[in-house]
């Protein structure tokens, strides 16, 4: 029993997901199916960079297949690859692996060009039904990701906004605000070695720092790490995303205790 | 292991799609749920007859409920109808196959009337769980649909808008708008045998005609087939419905070269 | 093969469900997995209270987990309870249960705090993916509930708006408003033995009962009772909520013919 996850920009208003999973059920209906969200921003591909990098929660050898590709019918390349978490990504390449690969190795990647694996008909502005399901669904009944094209060494990767380390703070960058409002950074606990003093946002200071939402009153700001461990900024039942006007892009510095 | 899809317009808010689910697993556990969307516009036939259009992407002997059903209660009647394609359609009889029914024809259909497949109390909002959830969980289970009712012959349908073709033009409509803003017609390519030169919308022209979205540059409109085969206008990274302000209804015509 | 639900606030658009999903099929593949709803009201305890009531459509044994959890990382009690319909919930100790407890007896419940039965790492903000995920997956695959913790005897329990009969009448509140826009109150039908005359909301008064919502014409307002067995207003076609502009907690009158 395979598991086969679905992240695309598709939404949850059409037809389009739904024939994708008639597609891979078509193939194998031996899968278990799992969506991660169909809400991706259309056509972001780094929120949907993002949105995956949480795919470490599925057991190995799970298929993930991610649609958010504004280039469809172009000459981007379909791709299945494996990473060094044992799992299988069946994606446009086009960026959506940047964030994974900072925490794992591309163990191999293949473009997907062996109309064996295809739908017999490929229209130009539906992959996600064409290409990427079937795929995903002949991986999924054992067939080894080399038999599906030619090697890809060099995937297509976005720039990172970098963090930067200015005497006692560090400055990053908003890179994904979720459902609740809470603004989540790029500044990972592993570069956080001093007692969090306050957080900076456009003229707005933060200097509530704790451990969970509910450590500030109701509406409250609070600096707190996010459940992936990187610095976010929340409002307890609130929404920060609302009370601070902000969207991903925004520029953030955390200060440091003396 | 059958497959129950599921197409309604009961939203992703509330219980009403978990309650369908645990009566269906109630009375067969294995079986493989798939929502196709909950979010068809409320009580809009046409829109959830363009939505089940696309049942064909499963395997033969799925069973698809599908409850957009303003009529709740009255006399309308419940049905359970298999098509030419080798797949049930689980359904209250009014016009939601009418699509379908342009590609498939109707093999037999039975009203759903025997109060051993219903729940034992029947509510006059909710015939969702009360009646179609268990009319395609015993289908699921290899009872024979013509145990379900009396047979029902002629099928509620829809009457549709027409294409005109008009000299060297065809006149067609916009018929559903997806989350892209896509604004999808009538007008299939089986119709078309020239090349197409400019599609008019309300008092535009647009005239790039592509094959895939980034044929055109950001923000611009491309005439093009959906994956689907329809004519559709779509703007590559943005949307038509909010850039031409079009609802579903919007009349199109589409000019040839000469 | 085990059914787990899920019921959260964490919306369709992050990966929250998803992880939490990946760490449920990384413990126990063997299991039916059925999404009720993510987009409870955020933090709204009443609304997932009121969604989990209908539960008992799904088999016995169906293990639910349910994530409306403003107090996440507090002191609060992860639980895990068997109520006397032999389902069992998986939840913080923050009210959730309250309606269901008033159909059901509480048969036994306990805390959730043997860390065999975790995550290994335990965030501060996402108990859903860290501790109720794993509790119900190893729940699932049939560790005994008394095994998770120490037992918890008294229930939090939220305080609820009393209906009050007065002469010819009964007072109640509305205390969900679901996607259609539909009102419906806390007066069950178990109250009611005498035939409804009205309802008054607000300053209107709404004279048209029915059996179901095409009982009256479009656009028309109807005192209905709930597929759930609730008094409820509707409208046909249409929103009671935007044309009686109603939020949850107002006021609802019922008079009875004399």
């Amino acid at each position: 029993m395979s598991i086969i996850t679905l992240t695309t920009d598709f939404g949850y208003d059409d037809w389009y997901v739904g024939a994708m999973k008639g597609v891979i059920l078509s193939i194998n209906l031996k899968v278990t199916l799992v969506d991660i969200t169909h809400n991706c921003p259309s056509g972001d591909i780094m929120s949907g960079a993002f949105i995956i990098k949480n795919s470490d929660y599925f057991p190995q050898n799970t298929i993930h297949i991610i649609v958010v590709d504004p280039g469809v019918g172009s000459s981007r390349i379909p791709l299945i690859a494996k990473l060094s978490n044992n799992q299988i990504y069946v994606l446009p390449d086009n960026g959506l692996l940047t964030l994974l690969l900072q925490k794992h190795s591309l163990v191999e990647a293949f473009a997907i060009e062996n109309h064996k694996f295809m739908l017999n008909s490929i229209s130009n502005t539906f992959h996600g039904r064409d290409i990427f399901a079937p795929a995903a669904a002949y991986a999924s009944t054992g067939i080894n990701i080399s038999e599906f094209g030619r090697p890809i060494n060099d995937l297509v990767q976005l720039s990172i906004q970098p963090i930067e380390k200015i005497e006692n703070s560090i400055s990053g960058t908003i890179v994904y605000i979720d459902k609740f409002g809470n603004l989540i950074s790029n500044i990972h606990n592993s570069f956080i070695n001093k007692k969090i003093l306050l957080a900076r946002l456009k003229n707005y200071t933060i200097n509530q720092v704790g451990y969970k939402f509910c450590d500030v009153g109701r509406n409250e700001s609070v600096v707190i790490f996010s459940s992936d461990g990187y610095i976010e900024i929340a409002v307890n039942l609130g929404s920060a995303k609302n009370i601070y006007n902000v969207e991903v892009g925004e520029k953030m510095i955390i200060e440091f205790d003396n």
